[in-house]
């Protein structure tokens, strides 16, 4: 069976994001699956030295520009959601809480949160409010709390997090295709390119 | 007649060598010409807090393999000169030496420079160096010397700087449609499509 892509992504990144309504599609059109790994880019920013990219003087403005652009361009709603960045630690633990034994739940839920957080621009920072979205998929909104405040869960995130800056992830979306790492989601279609050739 | 598109580049700036390979021809196809516009991109980082892209912690590693990736997609001969990134004042200065009386010359010369920095990997940094890839087009060494040194071009790239940052420019290559600004090589492909459609 061919190898899984990695899809690496923040749940605070429009551009993971944007990327995550189109990875499993591209994926699918070669025959491969997606692993979806949530990260916390908060860590990374430490190591790297950089920030949230809205926070850079020029290159903020710019930024908020172009995602809106990007998502006009595929045709995606998108509202930046007033006082962004949020806190997304609640969803990532609640993704890892459920991946392993329902990647596809976990899936959903990833989706759920994003559309909630970039697509209606709502504050997510709370973590009933990461169980109120995990609830409209038939989970138990007090099972969701009570996992994210799980020491187990907590480890997992900070092992995952800690795996993908070993690999070299120092942003969101990151991804990589048989060992090849493609930053950003407007490299989608060199992802693509990158599964039909084999490489260039 | 339509507006030129402004191509603002470094001649330090990986990228935008990679896309003054392109830019005419892009801007061509739909019967548009570009002004050149090299600006001094360590002004932008002092103002943005940013840095060259290579001195990051795994950003750095990234944007090396993803020069030379970008670089074969296109068949394009690429090599990161040692010591990089180097001063190119000089070069910036002649530039705006050259652009006013020929900007065909002036547009030659920029290739030229580039050629020899990005396209063999030489150390373009001693003034000496811009001289003699000038003079390769049938100008006087003496002369490109002594323009590099001229209060008024040196006033001219400043202003040509600031100019820039007035515009929001800060990073290299960042490209202007009509108003609509895009920043990097990997945005010809959305550039084009403006051009084509009159935006999204």
């Amino acid at each position: 069976m061919p190898t899984a892509l990695d899809f690496y992504f923040e749940f605070a990144s429009p551009y993971g994001y944007l990327a995550s309504l189109r990875i499993d599609e591209v994926a699918a059109r070669h025959g491969r699956e997606v692993a979806w790994r949530p990260f916390m880019l908060g860590a990374v920013f430490k190591l790297v030295g950089t920030a949230p990219l809205t926070t850079y003087p020029l290159k903020g403005e710019y930024m908020k520009h172009d995602i809106e652009r990007s998502a006009r361009r595929m045709g995606v709603q998108f509202v930046l959601p007033p006082g962004f960045p949020h806190s997304t630690l609640a969803a990532a633990r609640t993704f890892y809480w459920l991946v392993d034994d329902d990647a596809t739940t976990a899936k959903a839920f990833a989706h759920a949160f994003y559309a909630a957080y970039f697509g209606s621009g709502e504050d997510v920072s709370a973590a009933d409010r990461t169980a109120a979205i995990a609830a409209t998929l038939g989970l138990e909104a007090e099972a969701v709390l009570d996992a994210a405040q799980q020491p187990a869960i907590k480890q997992r995130l900070k092992e995952e997090t800690e795996a993908a800056i070993g690999r070299g992830v120092f942003g969101s979306p990151f991804i990589f295709v048989d060992g090849e790492a493609f930053w950003g989601g407007d490299r989608l279609d060199q992802v693509e390119q990158w599964l039909e050739t084999g490489g260039w």
